[in-house]
């Protein structure tokens, strides 16, 4: 069920039979002479769709801007700072707790997010902490490529050259829901460089065309695909997970 | 062009021809018994993309959560508080003016996120300003009914029961796009009553099914397709209109 | 009663016989070659004043700066960020609504303040919103042209050249208060320029002596009289009819 | 010179003579059984009103509500966050540098409002020192009865019983300028208990009728004359000595 | 008893027999030629520790970064802007306050801290004098140097240049901690001229070496141990008295 | 050299040498029954000054109080929000950025910290990448226990029931260095529980005495003494390889 399509109603019955939500999350940053700028925050969208049509779970829309200051440097990149970032997944946690929701998981496709996304996790907790009460949900983050098996696939298809950013794993997952997107080029070197991120203008210094540590050139779609259907029946498993998940009294 | 399935060497190009970019921006919040939660963000996401079809414009994605707190008494619905919205749109603006874009349309698709936008946009503008330097950009904030002959066409379709809010004519607009959607319901009343709008409770009490004045009862897709139609060729108009405006020196 | 003349005491007396109170909000800014700084913070305070002698209201000080960033090209003007304007009407409202104030109106005097006012409201009622509990309270925006009447009169004085800022309605209304502080000046071009808004030193290129669209020549103390003894009589029905506003349970 | 009454033009003729403004500034909140509320920000307004009948000095509009936490058990009184007064200070100040003054004095009402007030200075000159530039304006506090001889005439006249709040020389000085306003009491004890500062509601049952350590009852418009024509003599001297302040190259 | 090289089931022993705790609390910046940086830090911890072994109290670890914009001239300085440092004592507080802490004092080694901490008092009340309800806490400031007695015997040892910046005074103190620390410098002039505190370049022009009217030569290591045992023996008087303070229903 | 001991004049010779300074960062939480309050500020702290004894490197004054929320149900934790900390992180760097420092290294004792520290990072780089310039220096995080052979030498010695919190090396760490606070305890059981890490009242129920997978008898200051050194040693090399660092034009 995409919450989206969905009516309030509807929303109101789902809650009745479960009070877990998924929220695909991610960032819009460039990804290299070949990625596509969404593809940090389509990778979790698609993953979530295709989990949809295979189990009755709840999407809520894609959190599609993140924490991509280092990418600044490229165009069409989008960024949040880190408190702004914190302020609104505080928003949609106090929006969702309030409808019922007791275990919010963010499917996450930017690895830049991460920190953000702990920090606001702490934030929205410490509410909770400070006062002496109880949360009465639970957050959860899962990175897509964390997903059951979904690394070790990946390993599979891309032994080198897989990187850390604009990788061959996430660019076939995009090739795969968007074939009419995919582009080629000439990677100079065929694998890039690796190194520390900082500020976006060191960052261009450091990796020219933008990716990092990989060879997108690898990527299919039906390797996509693959990595797709995997990370779906996953995600369904983890989110079972997470529901049945007990809590201390 | 869309920006997310686009390379950010793509975006340089679009760059040397133009410096215009549209963001649709709406609110995942309930409509009624038979609207889509994310009506709002949907509707100028919709009349986007049918325009970017037609015209060699720029579309970011899409600003999918904004300020509904009036809506939190019904299941679904995802508000930000009006200062994270400002803190957001505040960095998504920060993010493009970098990159070079000097004309940034937001397309609205919600009512109440019309203050809380404008207000950004002088949180933004009062930066240059305390400065006493000039902004090197401008802000437009749109809203898809008032693009040009919209409204008129509205009244035309919807004499009566229009309203404030899960109006016919945005329903017809994602009836149009998603028709596999399409809810049905016994209106009761037919026209929802109207009022004040304050805290979510009181919404509720006030408005419990969620309409406010409409009868969406009366949207079709066909309607919904010319609506459509004519906003997305308002929209290359505005754009291109908004583009060539010119700015003392 | 005005409630920077009376005691603590006093104010809980009225509290025992109303719940509501009026808060003239303006700003501090230019105003075009003749007219004073204070004009929208003065015009909104002046009607109060007037309206305190005719009937049992009370009267808050005067929020006298507002959100006025288009007009810090011109020396004299005073503005907050719609961030720090929020945070100080909220820390207002909080203080009167502890008291047992429950319709709380402000009385605008500037357009410009209308998006961060309404933003305000919001961000204060997505407390409760988000709490899922009632505010207690209840906030209204009303600008002064807007009482029941006053625009229509205006219109009748100024037919055309009446514009959207140093208009001739808001002059008046100061040169019937403060007769001595009338100023003259020979009007080039005699109605002013309109166009958008957006940072301070555009606003300047494009207005230059600062009025928009007006022609505030037509302004004389007799017109500001009728304007204030109108607009003070609407504002008493307004409050009645916003104290007697009945709220769903 | 009452900047609220000037025009933006005669605003920048004085800066071409001065680059000195006042700020008078106060807070809003009880004063005893028979103290006005508005008190603290009376006092500075009317003798800035009576140094600007006698030199030529540019006065700002009044900063009427201040830091009052303490004072919220007592109805009536509207008091700001210190965070939030603040960003608010910092607004002003930026606004008025702006435009070229380089020495702001702020004439307080509000002994608690000193804190803040000197926090929100080191905020401000944070910016340039951290930032290893010049801030090019000064900030100076300065309480009214802390103007030279003030403090001396209060205690000649009010030997005994001058306290700390509802001081018989804050009500003397408003009982001059609003003579119609003037309350009594029967105050018991006749002199006010003296002790810590905390929250509202322990401050109500530490001082139940609102005074602190002090015995209005002394208090008379003649005296209020006294120490306005005093405070104002010395105001413009103060004025003076600060605008000839030499600064460090 | 120190905080932090106790066990948390020793804390909760302790606050079955006593709910004061006391915070050294400072800055790290530049003390003149030969001051050290942590002076200002340091000499509340040593006269806390002092005072720790002659009675039952609890110190918790030393909050040692303050306001210390001024001093950002000079290299070494560490300051926090005052709304930072706001938060920060917030955050200590509502820490320390949940586990049961009722009485938490202060012991402050820099005056440019104190307005700072006040304003963060007054914010932390304001929590509880909006909502009107107790705070259940009662927070003091105390300088080192107003324990009782110091300040006369800093007199009696200093009778001229112990000024306000590098004292003697404080000086001693860490000499007295720190002996293999103590450093010497031909002080000119011997004693440092005055003036008021601003941004930190023109403190740097005001005040070349760091000093304000000071003649640290004077510091001894004995007249440290001096002012640290009676300064020890006074805090615990205070922190007695404090724990003692009855307060209002 | 430690900086809280040196004068502004002996870091501006520093600074003429090495532009790197490292920061002893951790957190003031509960530990277990056993582990001292301190710990995680504690061991950083440590090993900076066993490493400071035998290198010409610069340590920073202790950031003593971390993110801590999970622990805020064991008396005597103090936590920082994560916004507060961050913001408190930005005014650290900023000041040493201001002085001449270009390396800037935290080294941790928390792994509750990490997440924030690194939004921190974030938040600090995006002013240089929104505004498109350098930032002139670089961050790093490094938690003690991943200095080279730590985490193996850790393994060696404690193969089982090493754990993540209140672990037998931290509390060897500081038994070594505080042998008068060493604290016994009957562990039940041996090993504590695993799980994750949400607010305070369920972290209290998941972990009843405060340990997580941990068994801290184990420890001995023998084993924190060769911690130390091995840890100290590494500190220099990472210090060096950092400062040595080149960055991209």
């Amino acid at each position: 069920m995409l919450l989206h399509l969905s009516t309030w109603s509807e929303v109101d019955q789902f809650l009745k039979r479960s009070q877990t939500i998924v929220i695909p999350i991610g960032s819009n940053e460039q990804h290299g002479p070949t990625g596509l700028l969404g593809t940090d925050w389509l990778c979790p969208e698609i993953i979530c769709r295709a989990a949809e049509t295979q189990g009755d779970i709840l999407v809520a829309p894609t959190f599609n801007i993140g924490m991509a200051q280092h990418h600044l440097g490229f165009a069409g990149t989008i960024s949040l700072r880190p408190t702004t970032f914190i302020a609104a997944i505080m928003d949609w946690v106090h929006s969702l707790s309030r409808h019922g929701f007791r275990k919010i998981l963010f499917l996450n496709g930017h690895g830049g997010n991460v920190a953000s996304i702990e920090a606001a996790f702490s934030e929205i907790y410490a509410e909770s902490s400070f006062a002496g009460r109880r949360a009465g949900f639970a957050l959860k983050l899962c990175n897509w490529w964390d997903l059951e098996g979904v690394n070790e696939l990946a390993r599979d298809m891309f032994p080198t050259g897989h990187g850390a950013h604009a990788t061959p794993s996430e660019i076939a997952v995009t090739q795969f829901a968007f074939p009419d997107t995919i582009k080629h080029a000439d990677y100079a070197p065929k694998i890039a460089p690796s190194g520390p991120i900082r500020e976006a203008l060191e960052f261009r210094g450091r990796f020219p065309d933008g990716r990092m540590g990989s060879d997108p050139g690898q990527a299919t779609p039906e390797k996509g695909r693959a990595l797709v259907e995997l990370a779906a029946r996953s995600l369904l498993t983890e989110l079972a997970a997470f529901t049945n998940e007990s809590v201390p009294a």
